[in-house]
């Protein structure tokens, strides 16, 4: 068995896991952010300690922990920046291991999330797939080879800040342009407020107003009600995704890319739009084979899964 | 020893290359491109066997032969596509076992010198280096983790293509806003051409007329006696290179960048330059560490030791 952490802003879910990926039991509870490395160490032994208990296992049953964290982890295991969780050069491995003698790995959440679709999701026997995952920013998490890729120093595979509009959007990065200002379920919901206010007739500001705000759902809705505005606004919007869909092409050309977030949702719809687009792109421009595009098939457990096959890989 | 061939549009490079990467003997021809593969590669051997009998070699002394093309080529060994040569899967590696009885492997040209440059070259030791090349596009080979990356098919690493501004210029790609048309040597002469003719009184007007055509040197003469619009116009190309840097950078995080190409022989003004806007950008947003920024040092031979490295590699 194997403990697997998906450590959140907000929630922070663990998972006992089995070789084969099975969870067999888990948990969640509130992160308390921002509070020190140490505190929330202390914090998640407790959790683990009593969802142990709850599922009638002994520690010693427990291979090895992964702890998969919203942030950047150098190749050493320490997590260099968390945005999310406020921390820097944060040594968590050696934190936690005041609380358990086992092999801990601290990785990117993305990374986790990747690695759980490659092991025991969608892309099980696929040799180089992308994940990319459509949240507030842009997550990505690549397998190269039969291999998770994380750059020379454990800090590559940032995709969301690949540069797609040179001077464009200011980022949070420092740069301006990157693709996670056009294709993130956040960009979406800013861009659908703009096209609100200068479309005052379209349906959309109806549902801004039913939600008491935009979101990436509000054009989706808006276009399957067959409002003109919204239907553009949707385009755009996959439009936005699939440019950086074809940067990531020509440099990897993988066999699939899985699409995460919560705005993968919109259903297959939204995941055969992306494909279409892609591969009629492909497809028309000689660059052959083509791409597979899917969604996550794990997803709620992809965290805890991918964070547990950390530790399984060490 | 080992036979490494560079195969251009117009002249193409033979070389017998020693293990230990020294040029034992060198020749080239005209190319006379169109023509067939097949009368190419009669015209190829007549060539390397001049040159064996040149060198006073024996055939028997050659170990393998490499190949690189200007091209994409999958992993079977197929040239999938060569727009200078005009060739679409062609099996060059066949057509030329019918006149040496020895291991042949043909590849991408960047992908020849990204090798050579790591094997025998400024990228000894690293393990993660991107080659790219500034030249009527941009060419880029990729090591990750000590060992050529060159997609699923083998035929990614295509970074000249990668979009740097949505639905900007059109590119031959069939994808508009490509990297190489911002950032290779030819869309900087295009641009020279644009900003001369709004800028009738800058110096730059005058060195185009000097040489008869704008070229991707017109502007670093002009910046070089002072002018001002050929100052921008330098600025304003350092940048377009070093987007695509940046980019590069948040995918892979290499230790090194190597920049090649006419263009980067404008002196180490002009790699120093490109190195403090990266750095200086990577720096200020606490992006570490930071990566080396050379110009190859094999140059003019990059392209027959690589070839012959990729039949050692074999």
């Amino acid at each position: 068995m194997f403990v697997g952490v998906d450590v959140g802003g907000t929630n922070t879910k663990i998972g006992i896991i089995s070789k084969l990926g099975r969870v067999v039991a888990m948990d969640s509870f509130k992160s308390n952010m921002p509070q020190s490395p140490e505190d929330f160490a202390k914090l998640l032994a407790n959790n683990i300690n009593g969802l142990l208990n709850q599922a009638k296992l002994d520690l010693d049953q427990v291979e090895g922990i992964g702890v998969g964290i919203p942030g950047v982890v150098n190749l050493k295991g320490i997590i260099a920046q968390s945005v999310n969780l406020g921390w820097k050069d944060v040594d968590f491995n050696g934190i936690l291991k005041q609380y358990f003698d086992k092999p801990i790995i601290v990785g990117n959440d993305a990374d986790c999330a990747m690695l759980a679709e490659w092991r025991f999701g969608c892309a099980k026997g696929v040799q180089n797939a992308i994940l990319v995952t459509l949240g507030t920013g842009i997550g990505s998490g690549i397998i190269l080879e039969n291999k998770l890729f994380r750059g020379a120093h454990g800090m590559g595979s940032e995709c969301g800040h690949m540069v797609i509009r040179q001077n464009g959007k200011q980022c949070n990065c420092g740069n301006r342009g990157c693709w996670e200002q056009y294709a993130s379920a956040k960009a979406l919901a800013l861009r659908t407020q703009e096209v609100a206010e200068k479309n005052p007739n379209s349906i959309i500001n109806e549902i801004i107003a039913k939600y008491k705000k935009p979101s990436a759902h509000t054009c989706f809705e808006g276009a399957k009600r067959g409002d003109k505005v919204a239907k553009e606004l949707v385009d755009e919007y996959l439009d936005n995704i699939v440019c950086g869909l074809i940067n990531l092409t020509q440099i990897f050309h993988p066999e699939m890319f899985i699409i995460g977030g919560g705005v993968a949702k919109e259903g297959p719809y939204f995941i055969k739009a992306i494909d279409d687009k892609l591969n009629d792109f492909l497809r028309k421009n000689n660059f052959e084979p083509s791409v597979a595009v899917k969604r996550p098939v794990l997803e709620n457990n992809a965290g805890i899964v991918g964070a547990a096959s950390l530790a399984m890989d060490r």
